[in-house]
């Protein structure tokens, strides 16, 4: 079994990013640049921008964070935004969610310039992605992509199970995988709550992504042996074991699972600290307009 | 065996669309307007053209053909799209496709205002497609949901498999039947040319979707009893049984898998009259403002 160190390979691209800065420096190139919004004061989304913001100072990336309060008017918002979308130093935008409940959500991701949608939650890149075009893909699917790709893990004709439909991991990654492209050719299965017969169907997996927010749910019986398993499940829960007296556990029983897959993803430190380094390759990918050209 | 009739449930919505459209006179409501742009004189594309403009006839709504030689200028083409965007008592505009050479088929299709998109190409209509926002459904995959719809099949919790990865048929009928939706719900696996065990997955589903191209493709001892067949496959061969020297084929060997279906596709006749009846429900949607808002 080999563990993917997801920690060590975001690392890795993200050294690789930073060398790729300093040329586009020394040949005078455009300096990504990212602007993140975040609106009131949440605690996970204060992190997260947080994490993002010195992500790419790591980098050598230009950002710039807008705060808002959280009675903000949407109209206002939605001005910021057009405003950053005309900035020509910005590349890439983001939008911290989840948004207060006046405003919607929905209206402020089709409100982001494509070009400069770097979360890749615009309609127009998720409609360029499923017919395969380029597009920014967002974060959990792009890492888990990479992650596959650095692991060298074959998947043209290997039978993948994803389960969980939701639109920001289960579906695209179904996509990406099935796609006649280098990283796919998969035989992709999607299984959601709806579906019967889930352990007979991923038990005949090559690969499974689980991607469904319950702790520990897939279990060593439900695998086959010599699966490779991603895990891209968070949970937060109470242990004596630690000194925070909370432990994060993933959608896989790890400690089962492990002794049966060929590759496994852990918790923390698999899926997620790819999330952050494809954020960064996006906005790269943006200043060097390889998605769309610059405008 | 029920031979599932599209020729016949396409009368009926024709039908339906066209009381309707009685209804929207008398109320003075805005009459539903489709424009077709033509490039060339391709026999197939005006043969397609036609069938719209006689459809839009039948229904009662008022119909544009706009044609260019086939050494138009791609600008020229786009400041028609344009034009027609512009244009308020327009609700649909398609561009038959294919297109000459020298002019970017995707720019052309991106040009038209996603509101009136009725063909449902365009990228942001199938971004928002996948993530289960309104949007207009293209026009194979849309009459395969309607036809599972009026026989009253059960696709929840249902196994099914999807035969090629194409833009417009197999992606998206793969996404729509795995959507948390009435009519989805469904476990959907995507097969495709890397596929390495099809006979095996496809001798296990409830559903089968063939979008293939290889007439008579499918065989009975692929599929299993009591399996709904889905047909989308239209290959001419010739015959030397019919006047015309030519006759059509599926992707299923119809005499052969019928006997184990439970319900079957005939070609022609089954899938190919709904996708006409789709592109004139997506432009009633769009008179009657229920995908987008009027503007």
């Amino acid at each position: 079994m080999e563990r993917i160190d997801g920690k060590k390979i975001s690392s890795q691209i993200k050294e690789e990013i930073a060398q790729e800065v300093e040329q586009l420096k020394e040949d005078g190139g455009k300096i990504p640049h990212l602007a993140a919004i975040i609106v009131g004061h949440d605690g996970a989304s204060e992190t997260y921008v947080g994490h993002k913001e010195k992500a790419c100072q790591q980098v050598g990336f230009n950002s710039t964070v807008v705060r808002f309060e959280d009675d903000i008017a949407e109209d206002t918002l939605l001005r910021k935004v057009d405003e950053l979308n005309n900035n020509t130093d910005i590349d890439g935008i983001i939008v911290q969610l989840p948004l207060p409940k006046h405003i919607a959500e929905q209206k402020v991701i089709e409100a982001i310039e494509p070009r400069k949608d770097v979360d890749g939650f615009h309609p127009i890149n998720i409609g360029r992605m499923v017919i395969g075009l380029p597009s920014y893909v967002s974060a959990t699917p792009a890492g888990i992509v990479e992650l596959i790709k650095r692991y060298n893990i074959e998947t043209s004709g290997k039978d993948v199970v994803v389960i969980g439909r939701s639109n920001i991991v289960g579906k695209p990654i179904s996509i990406l995988l099935s796609q006649k492209s280098e990283s796919g050719n998969a035989t992709v299965t999607l299984t959601h709550s709806r579906t019967k017969n889930l352990k007979e169907i991923v038990s005949r997996a090559d690969i499974v992504i689980v991607a469904l927010g319950k702790a520990e749910f897939l279990t060593a019986d439900m695998v086959k042996k010599g699966a490779v398993i991603i895990d891209v499940g968070i949970t937060r829960v109470k242990s004596d074991k630690t000194k925070s007296g909370w432990k994060l556990l993933g959608d896989v029983k790890f400690d089962e699972v492990s002794k049966k897959a060929s590759y496994i993803t852990p918790v923390p430190g698999g899926v997620g600290p790819m999330t952050i380094v494809s954020l960064l390759q996006n906005t790269l990918k943006s200043a060097k307009g390889e998605i769309y050209s610059r405008i």
